[in-house]
Formats: C-alpha cells, structure tokens, sequence
C-alpha cells in the first residue's frame, strides 16, 4: 500500500479548476477563431535536436529529457559515466518535453512549408513542461496559449492582437487593463540618439525599474554599466514624457528624429494607431511606452505587454513581432508577430477580481432526488425529458434520505434539485428547489423545463 | 542547419484534423456534461512509484521515464552500471509519463477522498505515452477519452453508459452501431456449468474466435487448453443461441440456472434492460453477447464494447464495472464503472463514412480581399462589422492581385470571398462570391451578414 503524491511543480485541475480555465480558455479560443487563427497541436516529446540551443544555457538545463526506451544502457560505457552528464546525456536520451510552444511551431512550419498557405494563423494551447525550482505560481507543466501570423510583414497584424486582446479581456468581464506598446527599433533609436548605438539592452534593463527605484538609482545602473555621463543626461527628456498618446509620440519623434531606425519604428507603430482607427477600435488601453523592453533578443518589431490594473498580478500577456521564426531549420525569411496569454495568471486575475460567472463552477444544472421507489421510476422519465431539452441532469442513483441527497447537490454545487416521491409520480410534477435561496415550489415538468433554460441565459 | 522531423510515433495535428478531432470530443464533452459528469485533468508526468506495477511486467516496460534533471548521474557509480538498466533506471528516473487515465484518476481520488462527493463522475481527455512499436495506428502518443463513476453500485450507471454512447454516436451522424454487453459473473456462471470452475479467462479467449476461425477449431483450442470433452460439449448451446435479446437471455438463464454467480450476472444485464425502458431508451443497438471478454482482468461486473457496422475499424469505445479502482493507492471499496471512447478510431470512422461536416473542416467564414487602396480602408470597418456579427471574418493583410488572393482563400477553405475595390467604398456594397459555386452578387452589408449567418445554421 503506497501513499500517493505528485510530482513536484505539477497539480491536478480537480472539477472547479476545469470549469473556470475552460471559461478563460473558451473566450480566447472564440476570439482566435473569430480573427481566422486555426488550432494546431504539436507532440508533447520532441527530437532533444530539435530543442536544444534554442533556449540559451540555462534553457537547456531546463529541459526534461526523456529517458529512450527499451535497454537505454545499451550505449554507455563505464568509462563514459566518468565524462559527466553532458556526455552521457546523448547516449541516454534522444527525446525531451516541449519547453515553449514556438520552438515546435517553427519545426511545424519548416516541415510543412509546402502544404501551408501564408500568412498562416495559427493558435495553440497545450502544455509545456521545465524543469525550474517549483515555486509559488511557478509550476514545471503548465499551459501556454500562443497566437502567431507568419509569412507577412502587415501591420494589420500588430493592430489585430490589440483588438484580440481587447476582446477576450471585455468577454472576461475585466474592467480596467493597459496595453503597453513599443518598438525594438524605436529602442534602438533612442540609443542612438543619446550616443550610446547598439546598448538599448542593457538601457531597457535599467529604464524598466525607473517605476521602483526612482531616476536617480536609474542613472547610477546606467553609469555601471558603462554609459558616458551625456548619454545619461541625453536621456532625461524621456523621464518626463508627456501622458497622452499623440503628444507622447510627437516628443518623441523629436527625440529620435536623427535615427532612421528610431524614425522607422515611430513610423510603425503610428500605422498601426491609423489602422486601429479605421477599423473603429477603442485606444482608452494603448499606451505607448517608449520604455518597454521584454524579450530584446528575439523581437526586432512591435512589442506588447498587458496588465490588469488594480491586481497585484503581473502581465497577463505579451508578444512581439520577430523576422525570422525559422531560419534554424533550415527555412529563411518567414517573418511573424505572435503574441500569448497567461492562462494561470488570468485565473488568478479572475479570482481576484471575483469575475467567475457562476455558472463556471457548476456542471449539472438539476439533480432529481428519488424518496421512494415510486418517485425513483418517475424519474427516470423525467431524466431522459430533461436531457433532451438540454438540461445537463443527474438523478440520485439509489433511495437514499433526501437530506444526504441534498448534502450531495450542495458539495457538487448543483443550484437546483427536483424532489421525486409517489406524490409527484401520481400528478406529474416535480418539487423544485433552488438551493441558493431554498425557496421550494411544486411545477409541471414544462414549467421546470422553461425555468431551467431561462436560468441558463 | 537542421532538418527537423518528430519523435517516432508522434504526430502534429494541423488546422482540417483539430477541427475534425474538435469536432468529435465536443460531441462527447457534451454528452459527458449532460449526464453530469466533471472534467478532470492531471499531470503528463506521474512519480514512477505511483505508475509502475499497475500495467503488468510489458506495461511497465512501455512506460516513457524521465531523467531526473539538473545532474542525473550522481546517484550513480560504475559499478551500478554492470547491473543492468533495472538497477540503474531507479538511480536516475524518478519520474513518468501517463500510460492511460485509469491510474492517474485511482491516485487522484485517493488524494482527495476528504473533498470529494460520493457518486463522484469525471471525464477526461488527454494523451498518454507508450514506448509501443509505432505502426499504422498505433502511435507513441494519443488521446484517451475516459469517463468513470465511483462510489456506487448503482446499475443506473451502467444505464447511462449505453444512453451516452447512442447520444454521441447519434450526435456525429453514424448511421449504424452495435453495443455489445455481457457480464462478468455470467461468464464465471457459464464456465460452472460446463465444470471448468474458474476457467474463464482461456474460454473466453477461444470462444471469442467463433466468427473467425469457426467452431471446430474453437474445440481444438479448449482442448490444448485443458478442457475437457464433457466441459467442451457442455457448450454447444452457446454456439447457436438464439439472436433475439429477450430470447437469448431465457436461454442463458437456462443454461447457467444452477450457478449462482451466472444468475447474478444476468439478473444485473436484465436490470439494466429494465431501467433503460423505463427511461424510454431504445435497445435497437443493444446486444447482449455471453461470449465478450474484454480485459478480464480487472473488470467485475458488467462489461461493454462498441462496434461500429459497415466499417472495416475495430471495437471504437469499450468499459465496464469494477470492484476496487483504489485499493493499491490505500482506499479500499470504491466500486465503479467506466468507459471510454477512441477518438483516433472515430476519426477514421467518420473519415471512411464520410459523416465529417463541412463546417468541421472551416475555421473562417468570409475573406475580404482589398484590390486597391480604397477597398482596403473599406475593408477595415467592414472587418469590424462582421466580426461583431459573429462571422469569422480575415482581410488579405495588402492590397494584392485577386488571382493570390482567390489562391488564399482555397487553400484555406474559406468558403465566401468578399471583394473591395472603390467601387465598393463608394456604393457601401460588398461583392460576394461564393468559392464552392462560383456564383457572386453585390450585396448591402445587411445582405451579406444575414447570408453568412444563414449559412451557419
């Protein structure tokens, strides 16, 4: 006999769970398909060929690696052992867990180039699993939920993620968030324009805590890490940029106005303003910040970023455009935007913010509680009726006393029961009762039908 | 520069197969909710103490394990390697993938006796991983698409088995099935009253051959076996039962009269009959079999097994009743029933009955193509208009020949094109054309959203 347990860093999704991320999940999955993106699903075991070096150092680290089967030792030798892990590694495992979703996206790409229409939509909403110290909200499986267009450089495409964005935040009911815009090439263009060409990492890095620590800790980063002092002090306009959007831009047109990459990146990102104003888009969420960073090394266009105000979660989700999605395997020039949501911290925005519908948590709309044997035939009529008018039922398996019936309902929050005895059997009825209110009536099975479904909408 | 291929026995699922296998699990997903069954979702990687000895010594073979990340080999000495992969593979694997649902499931109602309530049904729908030779259908990793009950011996369960197989079958259009049940006690009645007590499992192995290889090499089998001619002889009545059910089921009753666990098991098959009229079921499909098998092992009780006719696919979903799914995780007497559904198998059923609907091979409903600059501003706020009608609506993201962009739209099977020029932007029009037919007309906006919605339903 064995006390059971899972792995550290996983979890079960018990019923509840299921019910709320399948209400986050559905919202975006509607929107992705409401915008033409198509779902793919790729294996949860790829080639370790194909993931490694695709994630830095410390990502190959990451990565779980799966064990080949059959005799694994039949490769290794005594003397091999003494090499180490990294030499032993190859001879043992040949297959690892995905660790992102953009990595088998571009092996899906490059393997499929023929049979693919471009620009090709697609999302994808599966697992991925690394192998980081478990920690609070940090978990080695969990989901990930990517939206990606490749193969057009259309700024259409920018402008739609905002609107996708909007609309599974407005389906999710949630009030009050911002969306962080910028441009990898804007960054590169403010780096120019103080002198200090090709540092607008280390830059960002710094500017990114100018919220925290204050402008002069900013200054003392930037001194440490080697800017000249008039680079420093070039930078202060962009310390004290103006709030709204279009006089936020025109300052900085004005800053970068030198950098032909800053000035093509500006250029942008006002193309897309224009077509989110030709398409009637709100932009009360875009703000353009001249300061974010996220993820220099891959982007090299449009960057995004998206907070929930007034929750102390941090971004919910985020994206970027990148030129070259494919070229490590072997297909160049596939140019793309993607962009994802963060579906644990979504959940807990939910739950903050207490915006789970209530019908998220429930399954069975109506359980039919049999007192006697009577009422236990009687409802099993009723059950196939109520089915087909597409009320999810359950009825009680078995006599039992009404009030561990009941228990049962409530433990599975089930909102209504329908009591069945002989009484009920003889007139054709159904003792109704809502066991939020407690509130008791005796209906016609159309009256019980019609209550039901109106509850529903 | 690599050339990127999949692990052996894996696959990518793209946008026509997700929309077909979407197509199948929300028919099931469906049903399961309507008879009020929760979803459940567990890790991909269960701890090796929790998966190993469940599934027999080959099971245990065909488990995928995963190496114990950061330095694997430091439990590990030279001398260890001499001993085999069985004394290694605890040293440097602590960790494996799913093998099916059943397990994961066992240890999940274990851990949580405390929280949940007592019938307890749950589905689920996830892969699992096998270390199986890969051939044509058989694939490393797959979907299971389970659904169980426990905590009742309640026969309305095994009632409901049949009722949600016909709804699903019913809901994906399969014109003809067959749901052969038995039950295991009848099979140990049967094998009493020939006098081989306990004999079952090799009966039931051989006799299932009937259809194949005739009742003449049936007899040689059971005599390697070491039946004996009297037992042998003693079951030639089964061989020409009757076909009707209620006939078949009078016979049988007959046959195993003097066996007490026989009249047990029918009796329990004639309950379910019973109740499944009472509920105003149909029993076209149902098939009472004496000589179905199905995993012996484990099962109890009643016993299913689905059949789709004219099809050259095996059995496409299966289940049945079990005493104790819990007892090797420390919870003792959690009685149970369950089935599950091959959702690879359907996929072919469909695919060769040609039952997939065109709208399962769809993502977006209309494609506007701009054909100069005009029509694309145009398109922009009609983008908007039709997504907020619920269409799922794309632009061509640039003005571009029509011929690339009609190219497109084939290619992705998108089954209505609306083409924008200025002519367009000026008349408030949209000239629609329908790629199946080819027929197109210049409709208002009005027109073209009443079309499209219209064809939707």
């Amino acid at each position: 006999m064995q006390k059971p347990s899972l792995p550290k860093g996983t979890r079960d999704f018990g019923p509840l769970q299921m019910a709320r991320r399948n209400y986050i999940l559905d919202a975006i999955k509607d929107t992705f398909q409401l915008f033409g993106y198509q779902q793919l699903e790729t294996p949860a075991m790829e080639n370790l060929s194909t993931l490694t070096g695709k994630y830095g150092e410390e990502g190959d680290q990451l990565l779980f690696k799966i064990l080949n089967s059959g005799d694994f030792l039949k490769e290794l030798s005594p003397a091999d052992l003494g090499k180490g892990a990294a030499v032993v590694l190859p001879k043992v495992a040949e297959k690892g867990l995905r660790y992102d979703l953009t990595v088998p996206f571009a092996r899906y790409v490059a393997m499929n180039r023929g049979e693919l229409s471009f620009p090709f939509k697609r999302f994808q909403i599966q697992p991925v699993w690394r192998a980081d110290r478990p920690q609070r909200g940090r978990y080695r499986e969990f989901y990930q939920c990517d939206a990606d267009v490749v193969g057009t450089r259309s700024l259409l495409c920018e402008a739609e993620i905002i609107l996708m964005i909007q609309r599974v935040f407005t389906k999710l009911g949630i009030p009050a968030f911002s969306i962080k815009v910028n441009h990898r090439q804007l960054l590169a263009g403010i780096s120019e324009a103080i002198g200090a060409q090709g540092m607008e990492g280390p830059l960002c890095v710094a500017i990114d805590k100018l919220d925290k620590i204050g402008w002069e800790k900013v200054q003392e980063e930037l001194r440490q890490k080697g800017f000249s002092e008039s680079s420093i002090q070039g930078l202060s306009p962009l310390v004290q940029l103006p709030k709204g959007r279009k006089e936020r831009m025109s300052a900085l047109g004005d800053f970068i106005k030198h950098s032909e990459l800053g000035r093509k990146g500006l250029q942008e990102l006002q193309e897309m303003v224009d077509l989110l104003e030709k398409m009637g888009a709100s932009l009360e969420q875009f703000e353009f910040d001249p300061m974010l960073a996220r993820g220099l090394s891959y982007y090299t266009g449009a960057i995004f970023e998206v907070k929930v105000l007034n929750v102390s979660i941090g971004s919910v989700s985020g994206g970027g455009r990148y030129d070259n999605l494919t070229g490590v395997f072997g297909l160049p020039d596939v140019p793309g935007v993607g962009f994802s949501f963060g579906v644990d911290r979504l959940y807990d925005v939910l739950e903050e913010l207490q915006l789970f519908p209530e019908e998220a948590s429930l399954g069975t709309s109506l359980l039919l509680c049999p007192v006697d044997e009577a009422g236990f035939d009687y409802a099993l009529t009723l059950l196939t009726q109520m089915r087909q008018a597409g009320i999810a039922s359950e009825l009680y398996p078995e006599v039992a006393k009404l009030k561990k019936q009941l228990e049962f309902a409530f433990k599975k929050q089930i909102a209504h029961v329908g009591i069945c005895g002989q009484e009920e059997a003889n007139s054709k009825t159904l003792s109704l009762k809502n066991l939020t209110t407690g509130h008791q009536e005796k209906l016609s099975l159309d009256q019980v039908v019609q209550k039901l479904l109106g509850n529903k909408i």
